[in-house]
């Protein structure tokens, strides 16, 4: 039943990635009362810098937002919506608004990226970094902008090395023979869920002794 | 009369925006007090940074400064030449100095950058989004370089937006069969004085309600 | 005797150079008390940033990062065991200590990319700027995640024009038709001693009068 092909797998998650992300990116410039053209750049750059960068390392043509313009303009639509939706009702957004999205888009880049890394015959561990680069570098680029210290360098709190690790467990279900769609599936949820947990239960990473403010 | 062919009128305008933009960045290294090698690189990545990135996505071999390295040398020339300049005169640089070759680089390079990727097939979204960065890019280099927050992310007075309606102006007369100058020289002219009626009448455009500073 | 092949005078010396700017990113890290996600990002980027925005510009694959994956597995034990070692004992780091890496990496470094684009027949002044630009963009990566002013743009105290004219010592002595190994030697032993003089003498480059702090 499932003969799905694995392109037509890969952009079904591309897709619901990049929407996560540039809802990540919408809320980051809402929060910031950026105007419209700001909103667009920050949320495009979430949605799009971490793929992009991705193809650019892997020498990989056309882009996504290349091949499938439209979404520009989807993107486009969405900032406008946001933008009046949020002048119209005072939605206070909490810094958890931001963090699902991002968590969404996270474990799905993460499993994307490996699995277009390990297709191209890279070596796993070249493999898991592409994954991870992927999922980071959008959300770098949207705090960049926002003028924040990105999440993924500030990393008490897990994130980096979470989609790391999400980066091996695709590899090693690659291993196993299942169905693409189930390998990503199964990686992807891990990567979000051990973000989740990570926020619920606040996460440390084992830091250095005395951990001065510089 | 008019049989230039479309690369040295490509070429040309390269050139004049090239020159505008590390004029704008010699302007503002100047203003930083930087020493020769600060000059040197401000100027040189508010010139080419932003065709860099245009080339690097579109993966375009040559870039315009290794296939014309000899600018190179102009552009070292040029930074001297302003060092002791500024040395012998004491000229009080203000912020207009900076936006007048600033505005014409914009301009320039909005219009080549959109005509460069509809000539290699772009869909016109993709085409107009090129333009864009290709003008903004520099400019965001260069901000980031003297320690400031780039124009371009705050467009409270109206900027990358002007860039993308100019890609606009080009991509719609590409498509009544105009000679290739006169477009160029439209589209360009509509963005460069564009962005010098919004600083002359200081537009805003529409922001959210409370503008809050953060 | 000296029978070596180009390939591998040019890996030996791109190994030494990425473990010289990972030392120097690790000590950077350690530093900035970050914990070891932080760790391996910032000595990873230092390493390998000159190298792959070279290869990028210069549309060179794979990556150096890519043929040579098992390094990455290096540059993690370096920082855990780094991490461990200064857990145990609290020895203070001084400036100086990033300074040595960061002088051996940025004159190896501007040697090799300088003749890596010699070797694509790239004019002389791009030949410079890459050999440059391999040396310094390792360290600007290194000093924006360390959040600091990149030493590079700082350059008072010359950094980026002590790699430009290594680089041309490299141009000057490959007309010479010196064995590459002497070449490459000698071009990074005088970037490395100029860079080493430069800090022991506080050498100044020549700014503008009244230098005011911005």
């Amino acid at each position: 039943m499932f003969s799905l092909s694995i392109q037509s797998i890969q952009f079904t998650i591309e897709i619901i990635a990049t929407f996560a992300f540039a809802l990540s990116g919408i809320i980051a410039g809402i929060k910031k009362r950026m105007d419209l053209v700001g909103l667009c750049i920050v949320s495009g750059v979430s949605a799009f810098g971490g793929g992009t960068l991705r193809d650019v390392l892997l020498d990989r043509r056309p882009f996504f937002w290349v091949s499938h313009s439209t979404w520009l303009w989807g993107l486009i639509t969405l900032c406008l919506l946001a933008m009046f939706f949020m002048r119209e009702r005072h939605i206070t957004l909490t810094e958890k608004a931001i963090q699902i999205p991002d968590a969404l888009g996270l474990g799905l880049f993460t499993a994307l990226g490996t699995q277009i890394a390990l297709g191209l015959g890279m070596p796993a561990i070249v493999a898991a970094l592409m994954g991870m680069m992927t999922a980071v570098f959008g959300g770098v680029l949207r705090d960049i902008c926002c003028n924040e210290i990105p999440k993924a360098f500030n990393d008490h709190q897990p994130y980096a090395v979470l989609a790391f690790l999400g980066s091996w467990v695709l590899i090693g279900l690659s291993a196993l023979n299942l169905p693409e769609w189930l390998t990503l599936l199964l990686s992807a949820s891990f990567t979000t869920l051990l973000r989740w947990l990570a926020i619920q239960f606040k996460w440390k990473l084992p830091g250095q002794k005395s951990a001065l403010k510089n």
